[in-house]
């Protein structure tokens, strides 16, 4: 073996890629070299996408095409809705979403074909669709009539009416734009991994996507935004915050390393592997989610937040990421906890893809090794024998 | 980055294990410690499980208990039998398996249980109705009654009884009984990477399986085996071997990387990322199988893969892998081309769930980098000066 074993990776290059930079000393992120300042506050998802799939960001006429393309294939088939239909009620909607994802496939007419052409194809029907999975899910299980999606608003104004079955106003759909863009590409993050070993087996999309979405789930990634919006509703009000946050702490500092490693003993939404310093992404959400909140009647939502932002601030070094804030948005737009990873899954789809069609261009198997800690060599015992 | 980057992970250590070693330059493969040699030829499958999950081999009274158990788990919840009921019959067979296993959550009343004793549970369920699911939707898909598991009977024997409704003779139960161990753990094989990455966020063992049946899925990996039988079946005769395969090496060296890296233009059954000379579980398989065509009256099929076996050993270095021989079994057993790598994940449950419970025995979130290679940081340009 070659080089020092490094727990969970940390640190080590499985890829190159020209897909983003994630500075973490800085605090930066930069898709395709753009900065996400930039594209939180000038692009929209669809330009993202394109940007993200394509290297540059697209002409007013490529991205009106390619925008058409993404809303003419917003509809999920039948038979995915039809299943979805049987699922039990109560069980996590990731759970739903990721069944439906594997269950796509076989309707998929590209589901085998791993060429440049029908995996971009496949890009495209996945990016649309998982929107609509996510939205028809919440309506099955709350028993309400799947709204049929509308190929004549952005992914993000479509996304909030198949939702709500109600046209979002101007404030909602730029908030779920921000979201969309800012969580939409991430570099080596555990599910893009995820995808990118599954392709690289040579495997198809859509199980790359199904090994992303398994890894998402955890609440070290995707699953943290729902423990967020979990505590925030916990604490209930801002002067809580304080003697909430520092007992948490306090209760950490005298744990094994095993409680350690439970998310439960943890305040969510703070610390990351890559960023020492606060998430490029997170201003962008505290902003948004502080007006929206207020236009809900939930400021106290968004006052709980800052107030926990400010102990974190104060009683630790770790810095708060990109599910911190986005919890407050979701929590102003009527999204229930559990439906907040799905929705990650959503807004993650364009760097998903674009990381599987990369590692197609280019790729070999991901195989690495483990350094043997356990017994042996020993010789085979007879089972009479075993004392 | 601290260390030099290495295309797909090539000896990176990405874990501690003490669960397999795999010496490549030896052609050794040890479970906890014991030769596979000797398991091949000593041990079964529930041995070979509980040994890989409990760390030695167990006491007769243990055994006999840990079989009984796994042997009464085997009926799958009647939703997903009924689920799968609905699937197209065209799909390929591990599509089926792995939506039908992400399905299973809904109904696994521990699902969202990771505690180490929810996860020995779920892996005794998980590992038993891998085989019932198979057998079923081949069933399924064949437009067969459904064949209710046998409880009496090892895992090996019930799998094969319910594909065929009948009770298989005893060197039918040996072959599959050695295909089952020599397949049931490989240390950090892509499959088995990919469930410890979605463990590593703290998902849940079904979101891990799912993701290990993605990755299971290519051509460079559980796929092989469909490709070798298929490349029997093309062959057709062992004189015909010779000018096939010289054939394909010639065009291959011709080849631009992009077209050699695809499994199309290689030789399935030789080369592997690890093992330099042949692997260790070829000739078990090697030996199982010619007994068993020879009885099934295909021994053609087996004299065509020694014939191919001798034209790879003269012309290359490529040493044989598992899935060369194995390809002779199940084409003697009867076994659709396309139901074999359903196999292997019939096989591979053991060595699945030893990694994903030593995973979250002691975790910790896996999260490499990517080498940026792409273009900027450069200025966001508005769409209308888009040149």
């Amino acid at each position: 073996m070659s080089v020092e074993y490094k727990r969970g990776l940390e640190d080590i290059i499985a890829a190159t890629s020209s897909i983003c930079t994630v500075d973490g000393a800085a605090g930066k992120l930069r898709y395709r070299g753009y900065d996400i300042d930039d594209l939180a506050q000038r692009s929209s998802f669809e330009e993202v996408t394109s940007l993200l799939w394509f290297g540059d960001l697209p002409k007013k006429a490529d991205l009106d095409r390619f925008s058409r393309d993404l809303a003419g294939s917003r509809a999920l088939p039948a038979p995915v809705l039809d299943a979805m239909q049987a699922y039990p009620r109560k069980v996590h909607p990731l759970e739903a979403i990721r069944t439906a994802a594997s269950f796509h496939a076989m309707y998929d007419p590209d589901a085998h074909d791993n060429s440049a052409d029908a995996n971009l194809r496949k890009s495209v029907r996945l990016t649309a669709q998982m929107a609509t999975c996510v939205a028809a899910w919440r309506r099955i299980r709350e028993g309400k009539p799947i709204v049929a999606p509308d190929a004549g608003h952005s992914h993000a104004w479509n996304f909030l009416y198949m939702n709500s079955g109600q046209a979002p106003d101007a404030l909602s759909e730029e908030a779920m734009n921000k979201v969309l863009v800012l969580h939409a590409e991430h570099e080596l993050n555990a599910s893009t991994f995820a995808a990118r070993v599954a392709v690289a087996t040579v495997s198809d999309l859509h199980s790359a996507l199904v090994g992303a979405l398994g890894a998402l789930k955890g609440p070290r990634h995707g699953g943290a935004n729902e423990d967020v919006l979990q505590m925030l509703q916990e604490i209930k009000t801002p002067e809580r915050a304080e003697p909430y946050i520092k007992g948490k702490l306090a209760a950490f500092e005298n744990m094994s390393r095993t409680e350690r490693a439970d998310p439960k003993n943890r305040i969510p939404g703070f610390g990351h592997r890559v960023y020492k310093v606060d998430d490029a992404r997170a201003p962008h959400l505290r902003a948004i989610g502080r007006r929206l909140a207020e236009r809900a009647g939930v400021l106290n939502v968004a006052e709980t937040a800052e107030a926990v932002y400010r102990v974190m601030h104060t009683e630790t070094k770790l810095p708060v990421n990109v599910d911190f804030f986005s919890a407050v948005i979701y929590h102003s737009l009527g999204i229930p906890i559990d439906l907040c990873t799905s929705i990650f899954a959503v807004s993650r789809m364009p760097g998903w893809c674009a990381h599987i069609m990369e590692q197609y261009a280019d790729n070999r198997l991901i195989r690495p090794r483990a350094e043997y800690t356990g017994v042996g060599p020993r010789p085979f015992v007879p089972i009479e024998a075993r004392g």
